[in-house]
């Protein structure tokens, strides 16, 4: 095997080295075509027993967001352009937080791969009522984050075998 | 823009269409370095936080494959050359269930990228003492999956746009 041919087959998907948490955003619109492959890529999540109950919500209007500010705080969810909120039936799925989890970060590195700037953050238990009244999410649905999407203001460092530790592989037993 | 180039920036990433839950596995055996380099995407993935408590046992024994499987069921179990458990410190991490689907989920692309097949087989409440026992993973961890990998028998069919659900996206309100 050529010595190119190896390092490639090697290389780490450029998406997740270069999904970093963006805090800082451009004001500039994100447009609906680019929303749309991000959450494509999140429904092309595995669901627990694949059971698909996955819907999003896509917020976009600035009295919405300030409302979602007010229960959640964090300049980004005003600044930022759009908020994607996931949600799962928890009556079907059997185990909701994976499902969520999981078509997080297929959203979290399609964005990336459309050149788009993302952070994930999370609801406490305690505002998760106050984000789906908001939305007017039903009731046997669960959430467990808002996906944040704009273009980041800088651009942040890629990951690296700086950020890898290789001590945490376990070989056989811990 | 050109034709190509709109097509191509707007295209799903490659690994995401291409995951699959495989459930058949041929014997061969998955390279050291083929399985570090599906760690260290699963390092590279975000946590609550930012606590980075990830740590991952890999097994490849058959004695302790088959004392897995006693516990899990599934052949996958013991057929496939290799197994993947993540686990988080339940006691630092505020979302321990989140930080270890989003690994798993890069885990899973970066394997697809590397040409091996996976699945993501869910530990049931009941199964994790048991599990976390044969790999001896201390008291303060949870593990809720394993991450099965090896070479698929047959290729999988890729996601598309038959897999696309576009009602479940919801603008503004539900």
């Amino acid at each position: 095997m050529k010595y190119e041919d190896k390092l490639h087959k090697f290389m780490i998907i450029k998406e997740i080295l270069e999904r970093r948490s963006v805090r800082e955003y451009k004001s500039d619109d994100v447009s609906e075509e680019l929303i749309t492959e991000i959450i494509k890529a999140g429904q092309f999540a595995p669901t627990a027993c694949n059971k698909k109950t996955l819907e999003f919500v896509v917020v976009r209007n600035q009295e919405a967001k300030k409302q979602i500010f007010e229960i959640v705080g964090q300049d980004f969810i005003i600044e930022a352009p759009v908020l994607i909120i996931p949600l799962v039936n928890k009556e079907i799925s059997p185990c909701p937080m994976r499902d969520l989890a999981a078509a997080t970060e297929n959203m979290l590195l399609q964005a990336t791969a459309l050149g788009l700037g993302t952070v994930w953050k999370s609801l406490m238990p305690e505002w998760e009522s106050g984000v789906k009244k908001i939305i007017e999410a039903p009731e046997n649905f669960q959430a467990i984050n808002i996906i944040v999407v704009g273009f980041a203001k800088n651009k942040l460092e890629a990951h690296s075998d700086a950020d890898f530790a290789s001590q945490k592989i376990h070989v056989e037993k811990w």
